[in-house]
């Protein structure tokens, strides 16, 4: 069993910020595997689109994106079957991971259903987080500041633990929970200090102050960034 | 005023991990700025050393590496004179960041210097952290998990309280605090779930448990990655 499962992180959007050795796997690859949501384009497969090769076996692993766990475990049980039989045929497989593949990345799904199987290589990636800073052009974090990264998901309560004593937080994942992010800001009285950015680095890219936004949903795709001082 | 000043980052040791957009920067640069510390090589310009320019116009910023912060703000008040004078000239400068330079990274004492009058373009790059993460072949945070950044220059209090309820951290700039940072992680029955990584990515890389590392030192550019699960 020599074939390798790669999983590369294509970063955040812009396909410049993917690293030269993402570069070089993508282009060189003869099997590219990637998740599609609810039957839409692969966001990881349009990232390195520019740098797709000619041709290359597609592993597509369509994923249900419902509440419910169980289908989406089902998917990935598929999705780490076929890249298990490439790799038994000795087929090394790319598989493309938005961001960072172990930065809450679903990579972590067919990683641990393939790891104590097969050869796997871990290609880190840009972040959101990072690369939000770097359009709001405002440090994320310096000196002795603790950074947190909170997941939009968490409930109320943890978010305004966490919160409540940080001096430099990006919060993820935001999508529908933006209402509940936006309230315990505000209790807070942290909002004039946030900044969200939706789609960082990409063409449909927009940066707004968090004063300055209605409503309770942003694109899941949203990085909050809070600065205390 | 039309030249603009990169900020780039070159990733955290491999050159391979620098970005396509940083790999462009840097090999078509004609000026080149970067830090280097008591007189010791900059190792943002060996990371980007397989993709520097035949020629090009140096700017090396000397840092004194001492606890007093007055030699070091005096060092970056010098540096960022000699890049507006470069700008000014309308020449474009390349500043090479360790990992991403918004992340804990000196360029922001530069940035604050310059961003008022001048052009600054911040090329976000891969941090330490995940390249950690990756190397270790350990997801660094998934789901719902909080993830931390602890600065080891935090005091014992700071260490414990954040770590006291973490299930995700990743404790960097360890250094001469490693010894502190042990304690801590000892005090919190935490040492079976840490593992330090020194240099990651280079070719001097170490991965060890820290239940197998003696003396109260390591490297300056060590991380510690401490998973509760």
């Amino acid at each position: 069993m020599t074939a390798t499962l790669y999983g590369v992180g294509v970063g955040p959007g812009d396909p410049e910020l993917m690293t030269v050795k993402s570069w070089r796997l993508v282009s060189m690859a003869t099997c590219i595997a990637y998740l599609r949501a609810n039957g839409k384009d692969s966001a990881a497969l349009e990232i390195a689109r520019p740098f797709l090769p000619d041709a290359y076996d597609p592993i597509a692993i369509d994923m249900p994106m419902r509440v419910e766990r169980e289908p989406a475990q089902a998917a990935y049980d598929q999705g780490a079957k076929r890249i298990a039989v490439a790799l038994s045929e000795g087929h090394d497989v790319v598989f493309l991971c938005e961001g960072d593949p172990f930065f809450y990345g679903s990579f972590m799904y067919v990683f641990e259903r393939l790891a104590e199987d097969h050869k796997i290589v871990v290609v880190p990636g840009v972040t959101s987080i990072t690369a939000a800073a770097a359009e709001l052009a405002t440090p994320l974090v310096e000196r002795d500041e603790v950074l947190k990264v909170l997941p939009a998901t968490l409930d109320v309560a943890a978010l305004h633990h966490e919160l409540a004593t940080a001096s430099s937080t990006a919060i993820i994942k935001v999508g529908r929970h933006f209402g509940k992010v936006k309230a315990v800001l505000a209790d807070l009285k942290l909002l004039d200090h946030a900044t969200a950015i939706e789609h960082a680095t990409r063409p449909n890219q927009i940066i707004r102050p968090l004063t300055k936004i209605e409503g309770d949903t942003l694109p899941y795709f949203t990085t909050i960034i809070v600065r205390r001082k």
